[in-house]
Parts: C-alpha cells; sequence; structure tokens
C-alpha cells in the first residue's frame, strides 16, 4: 500500500471509531453532543492517532489493538483546538476550514465541549482495550499522556505562547523551542509512545521516543512557515495570524529559508530512526515525509 | 474524636497532600501554577475528598491509602467551579469569600488552569497508589470518576442548567433533580465510590452507592435553599444569585419548606445505609449530618 492509500485507511478506521466513542448525537444534553461532533468532525488531518497506529504497528501489534488510544488522543488534541481557539484565547474564528466551535456553538457550551472531550478521551483511556491484564499498560499510556497535555506539556506551552509576543532578541529561539516542543511536540510524541505501550513495546520505546519529538518539532516549523506562505483558503484557518498577534514563530525568528532547513533537518532525523526499527516501522518514515511535504 | 475534629484532621492532611501533588508555584509557567493554586487553596470545604477518605475508612482501609484519589476528586471539583464561573457561564466573580480565578488572572488563564487541574487529576487517579497489582482498581476509579465528571454527568449537568432557565409547570421537579443528580451528585458519588474501589470494597458497593447518591441530592437541595436564605457574607459566594439568574432550584419549584423536609429524608436514608455498614462507617452518618447542618 502507498501512502495515501494508507492514510485513508487509517482514516476511515479512526472515523468511524470516533464515531462510536462519541456520545450520541440524537440523546441529550444534546447541544453539547453536538457541539462535541462538531469539533471532532471537522475534518482534521488525523496524524496523531495515525501516530499512534503507526507506531503499534511498528512494534509488532495489529493497528486495531491502538484504535481507543487512538482516538482518545484525538479526542484530547480536538479539545485543544476548540479551547484554544476562544476569544479569550487566540480568537480564531476559522479552523479545518469551518466556523470554530465557539462560533456555531457559543462560548459556554464550546468551554464545555472542549471539557467533555478530555475527560470522555481520558476514560477511554481507562477501560479500553479491556481486561486485568491490560490494565497496567492502561495506567501507563493514560500517564504519559496525561503528562503530555498537562501543566508541563501542552496546557503549559500554550499558557508561555499567550504571554509570549513580545519577546525578542538571543533568548527568543530556545524560548520557541520550549513552547513548541511543549504546545505541539509533546502530545505527538506521547501519540507515538502511546501506540508503542499499549502495544507492548520493550526496548524500541527510546528510539520511537526520539521520532516522535523530532517530527514533533518538525512538524511545528511547517506549521509557521504555511502561516506565513500560504493562504487561508488551503490552510481552512486564518493565515497570517501569527504575524497580526506578534506570534513568536520560526520564520520570524531564524527566517523562512532556516526554518525550512531544520525542518527538513528533524524529518531526516526521524526517517532514520525509523529505518534502524526495521521495515515494520516504515508507514513511520512515510509519515515524516508527509509532515515535511504537507499543505495544511 | 467528634466530627469537627475528624474533619479538621482530614482536611489537613488532604490540604498538605493537595499542595505536594500540585505544580510548585515557584516553576514556570509561574503565572499557570499560580492560578490552579489560587483556585485550590481558596478554601473550600474539601466535602467530596473527605467521603472518599471516609469511604476507604468505611470498608476498612487506612485513609492514606486513598488520599491521592481524594487530591483528585477535589481537583476535578476545583476546576468545574472555575469553568463555570466564567463569564460566559454563571459570571460569578465571588467565590469562597475571594475573587473567582478569572477575576484575579484573566479568562484565558482561568480557562488553562481549570484544563491543568482536569488533566493533573486523571494522571494521578492513573498512577497512585502505584504498582502493578494496584493497576485495575486505579483504572476502574478513573473510569467512574471520568463517568460521573463527563458528559453523562457533571458536565452534562452544567450544560443543562444553563439552558433549564426558562422551564416551568409540572415538568420542572422532575428536570431539576435530573439537572441536579447529574451536575453536584455524579460527582459526590463518585467521591464516595472511588475511596471505596481503591480499598478494594466487595459487596458494600451498592449500599455506598445509595449513600453517595442521597447525600448528593440532599447537598444541592441545602445549596439551593442557602442562595434564598442566607447572605453573601456567610456563603462567600453572591446569595440569591440563583433567582436574579431564574435558575431553576428546588425552593423555586418546590417551596423552601418542602425542600427541607426532602433534603432532611435525604440525609436520613443516607444515615441508615451507613448504619448498616456498622462502626467503621459511623463517620459517613456523621457526614450527612454535617451536610444538612452546614452553613456556606
Amino acid at each position: 500500500m502507498n501512502l495515501d492509500a494508507r492514510l485513508d485507511h487509517w482514516r476511515s478506521e479512526i472515523d468511524r471509531a470516533l464515531d462510536e466513542y462519541l456520545p450520541d448525537e440524537g440523546s441529550p444534553p444534546l447541544s453539547l453532543h453536538r457541539a462535541m461532533r462538531y469539533a471532532v468532525f471537522a475534518g482534521g488531518k488525523r496524524l496523531r492517532p495515525i501516530l499512534t497506529l503507526a507506531a503499534s504497528e511498528a512494534v509488532g501489534a495489529e493497528g486495531h489493538l491502538a484504535l481507543p488510544c487512538a482516538c482518545a488522543i484525538e479526542m484530547v488534541h480536538t479539545y485543544s483546538l476548540v479551547h484554544d481557539d476562544l476569544p479569550s484565547m487566540d480568537n480564531d474564528s476559522l479552523r479545518r476550514g469551518k466556523p470554530t466551535t465557539h462560533v456555531v456553538f457559543g462560548e459556554a457550551l464550546a468551554i464545555l465541549a472542549g471539557d467533555a472531550l478530555l475527560t470522555r478521551a481520558m476514560e477511554m483511556l481507562a477501560t479500553e482495550p479491556p481486561g486485568d491484564a491490560m490494565a497496567p499498560r492502561r495506567t501507563q499510556v493514560l500517564s504519559l499522556v496525561a503528562r503530555a497535555a498537562g501543566a508541563a506539556g501542552m496546557i503549559g506551552g500554550q499558557a508561555d505562547d499567550l504571554a509570549a509576543a513580545a519577546i525578542a532578541g538571543s533568548a527568543a529561539s530556545e524560548r520557541l523551542i520550549s513552547i513548541h516542543r511543549r504546545k505541539t511536540g509533546a502530545l505527538i510524541t506521547a501519540s507515538v509512545l502511546a501506540g508503542a505501550v499499549i502495544a507492548g513495546a520493550g526496548e524500541e520505546i527510546e528510539r520511537l521516543r526520539r521520532y516522535g519529538e523530532a517530527i514533533g518539532l518538525a512538524f511545528q516549523i511547517v506549521d509557521d512557515i504555511l502561516d506565513v506562505e500560504s493562504t487561508t483558503a488551503v490552510l481552512g484557518k486564518s493565515a497570517g495570524k501569527d504575524a497580526r498577534d506578534l506570534k513568536l514563530t520560526f520564520p520570524a525568528v531564524l527566517g523562512p529559508a532556516e526554518s525550512r532547513r531544520r525542518a527538513e533537518e528533524l524529518c531526516r532525523e526521524a526517517q532514520a530512526e525509523a529505518r534502524a526499527l526495521g521495515p515494520r516501522a516504515a508507514p513511520l518514515g512515510d509519515l515524516a515525509t508527509f509532515v515535511m511535504a504537507r499543505k495544511n
């Protein structure tokens, strides 16, 4: 299977499972359930859950074992987008080509839908796959996802990002990498590790961690470049917004050419780690290429 | 030990443990950590974590086994207050006698601090008490807390509460009980069950569930009565706010006298369940008295 076909296959598996794991749109509280589903099915790339499935396959498991973890991680990612888009945070009205959740459902329901997605994700990580024998792995995955998503990871990165607009000079590059590693990188790394841990990975873990950290940072650098070089129509979210908000970004700190060179270097590092894991990890190598080549 | 001395003892244990489990105020991101600690240490009654400790003792465990669960549940409760107080939700500026978190830290940090408290709570439930032998109990507790806090429980109750202001007539009483059972009752019941499950409870569980459901609903009825009959100074939050917001409450639907009679009946039910559990459960009976007699 080539990468495009494989990505399509994974996406349809993930979307079918998400539909099953989310509360029914026809059951009360209707508006809460609708807001949760609107946010999740607004058309994401599903990069994080795909990484979870690819990592579990890279260590020899069948993909379906990691499918609940993968869906839970996509819910955590989606909740973070819903909250980050709120007027008091990044104030974004467009996401994945559609009005953001608070624009459609109002701020209160957007906050509650985000809370409910995070809570549902944690419930899934605690219960799937079932059985007492799997319980130690479930708690390990839950703990690593929660650390990555918490104050020391994603939420801390967002808090610093909101406060970082005014910083410049030689400290900016270091601070930028620190913010991006936490805000985006930590959950991407956790997506990879979750798939590996639930599949019972052993010594492959450290290599997968390096793989995850490399593509996590590469992903965010490409995100920053696309914000400068692409258009709102292609991105599906407001282009040029980082500069208007005076955000700390890689193109602003290093210039676009050096930013691209850094991202390419990180993708090559990730590909080297994937190669060292053997043929079962080939899709992880392809995903590094995908992260570099993506247009939105 | 009489109830007051026992409550003081439990509260100081809980506060010391919360201090340990929350991120350091002196480590970055400073403002996020400060907002988390501000919300948690604004001076709550600690009813939910006390119920967790009392339930674990009622089934024969030592309190410290359940202390991390107890703290995690208090963090879940605190996050829900921080988000519910936001301007787009209940728009409260006073809580536990102090300015609410968003008043002090701004809306963005209040949202993030709430998110981080929920995430940290889940991480603690996944990791404490440690060891693979305890992993099945940890996942069971996490799952029941997440269900109680999620779309089918607390968050769903809050979503319906925000939308329920305009309802009246004969359907109001049924709807009110449904909202209160989810918005407040579900997490109070989960507090009791979490302590019991982590302590390895067996057949006591169903009795403890009935105990938790009875005092959960009684607690909210008393809350509604206090909002009408007490003052802002005594409550530490804005009195009379339910009526101004046209909220569905027990005094509004049933009248104050019938509301009080219902709460007393529920407390007697809870006390009967506690008595049936034997002398180790005596503090649970005392806590039902406390819920009925409280002034704030």
